[in-house]
């Protein structure tokens, strides 16, 4: 059986003053589709049984969690007592889903991404989970750039896997986020793809891999869940958390993978990292504005203007985000939004109720 | 004895969201020295006694309106029915004034206007008042202009009146507000002073032109202050209220007057008239920016950031105004602060509630 694993542990200050220290990005709903994390596993529900989709999360984020809202069985929502980056979190579910389903294809997703496309999407996603069952190679979703974008991670495709047509390539290697210069190497070149976050495996696979690079991370979950559905679960989990390492999927298990596949994809993914990219994924309205609540602009071009209660009124600004979420306000031009977390830790030193 | 009346019947939408249907302009603390009218009445304090001071205000805005605040006598609060103007606003305190002190000078000054420098300010009033005993002439306080503003009247200067070094001069004309190319002209000519609003009588003078050229006016106060210290006297001063024009100052006294004064001062005087206005009256501090409440400003130059509550965060914006105000914000830039009041009409069709 195929089974989704959503994976909401991410925090971030980008989106203050809507994201703050008790609200992380997968928690808003920054699209006026309902919160992140919800779009998310819809956008997996014609593809696995509601059954099948696991979210792991952090403990800290439980008031954010109710199972019945995000559409998942009790047992699916994976509470880690302390964030411990990708690896460990799908890990957690893989030995979740180790227990009822050991040959499983597993989708791990971020939770915090926008798909313009889904229907596109979901027939990507079908053509990879066959080829993962088929192959048993990690593989990831590659988006195809559309600009020279800094703020992404790249993938280098190598050489065709199975007949070209079926458009799947070899990763000839992972990039780190480049520079404006690179990055411009890498849309010439034509061989690199953004880095989606969203990658494939086979749990038999997936295990030996853990085994193999992260061994310590295999046993701790091995420990802790010989008392799984036991009374003595959490505190083993709590107990086994305190020695497992801080690690990235992509640094802690691909990188060591001799052959990993890419599925290059056009499905308007958008990362959503910055008021910005929000503005980009949203912004075709009239004059470019993209407006949510009680708002009013006036010769406006290009604004993102958010209010969560009163009134927000701006006029003749362009290419500005001005938000007002709960008792604060931010106000930055659109380009600048990447530094919205550096103001954030100036109020957190200043008006720390406010961060 | 000089008598000083404050004339705060204003009401205004170009400091929305600061200023609403209910707080005019002369009520809000624009400066950070308390409400302007408060700021106003300080002013002349140690020109006049306290019980020669005069407030002639709206009922509505009787909330706003407490005499020990104000720091003058219950009874020299003269709250009108109706707002209908100068000429009765003047008229109403003329005729109370009468009552105690029937050859008095009087000094007639807008409630919400700002005066940088307060000493040179106190001394062209002293001055005024001496001369206005004198000669019995209408004066009127010119403001040397620095700049072709669009956004005031101007006085043309005559003749000197008196010895040149005096610094007096006969009013020629009053000029509406000029378009730019004008405003330019009058600057060159050398001729020209902003109308302060500010004006100076002697109470015989004024009560013999009001009989002239607003007789209706002089009627209806005269009828009304029959019954005035008696039980009578608001329902009278209500049935006055409604046969009285609207009219001005200006146009329905001054227009008519052969001869008035003018005295050109600078003194600092800003009407305070926009957002953008207060920018340049305060803008002196570190990169130009006025910042009010609980604000960050990173990395902005002349900005005008205002907060009554939560916290706002600013970053990388040039000459921009963000006000919030209650569970209002504003967002404008600083040159087109004059269009607030074109947003305020929008707001009352669309969000009545925040108008």
């Amino acid at each position: 059986m195929d089974h989704v694993v959503v994976m909401a542990g991410g925090s971030g200050t980008r989106f203050w003053p809507e994201s703050r220290a008790r609200r992380a990005k997968q928690f808003l709903d920054l699209t006026g589709n309902g919160p992140m994390i919800v779009e998310t596993i819809r956008r997996f529900a014609p593809l696995v049984p509601a059954g099948n989709v696991w979210v792991v999360a952090g403990e800290k984020d439980r008031a954010h969690l109710s199972p019945e809202a995000l559409g998942i069985p009790p047992g699916n929502l994976l509470l880690e007592p302390e964030g411990r980056n990708t690896a460990p979190a799908v890990a957690f579910a893989a030995a979740a889903i180790g227990r009822r389903d050991p040959e499983a294809v597993v989708v791990a997703s971020p939770a915090d991404h926008a798909i313009g496309d889904l229907k596109g999407f979901r027939s990507v996603i079908r053509k990879s989970m066959r080829l993962t069952r088929k192959s048993g190679c990690f593989l990831t979703l590659g988006i195809r750039p559309t600009h020279p974008a800094t703020g992404y991670g790249y993938i280098e495709r190598g050489e065709p896997y199975g007949p070209p047509a079926d458009g799947v390539f070899r990763v000839r290697r992972f990039a780190e986020k480049p520079d404006a210069k690179t990055a411009r190497r890498f849309l010439r070149s034509g061989r690199f793809e953004w880095n989606s976050g969203l990658f494939l495996f086979r749990l038999p696979e997936f295990q030996r891999r853990l085994e193999a690079h992260l061994p310590e991370v295999r046993a701790a979950f091995d420990g802790a869940f010989r008392l799984a559905g036991k009374p003595g679960f959490p505190a083993a989990l709590r107990k086994a958390y305190r020695s497992i390492p801080s690690v990235s999927v992509d640094h802690g298990l691909l990188e060591h993978e001799p052959e990993i596949l890419v599925v290059p994809a056009s499905v308007g993914w958008n990362d959503i990292g910055t008021w910005r990219s929000l503005h980009e994924f949203l912004g075709h309205g009239e004059a470019g504005n993209v407006l949510f609540g009680d708002v009013i602009a006036d010769d406006c071009r290009n604004v993102l203007v958010r209010s969560d209660r009163g009134v927000v009124a701006v006029l003749g600004m362009d290419d500005v985000v001005v938000v007002r979420s709960g008792d604060a306000v931010l106000v930055c031009p659109r380009s600048r939004s990447e530094e919205v977390k550096g103001i954030v830790d100036r109020i957190k030193s200043k008006y720390p109720e406010h961060a």
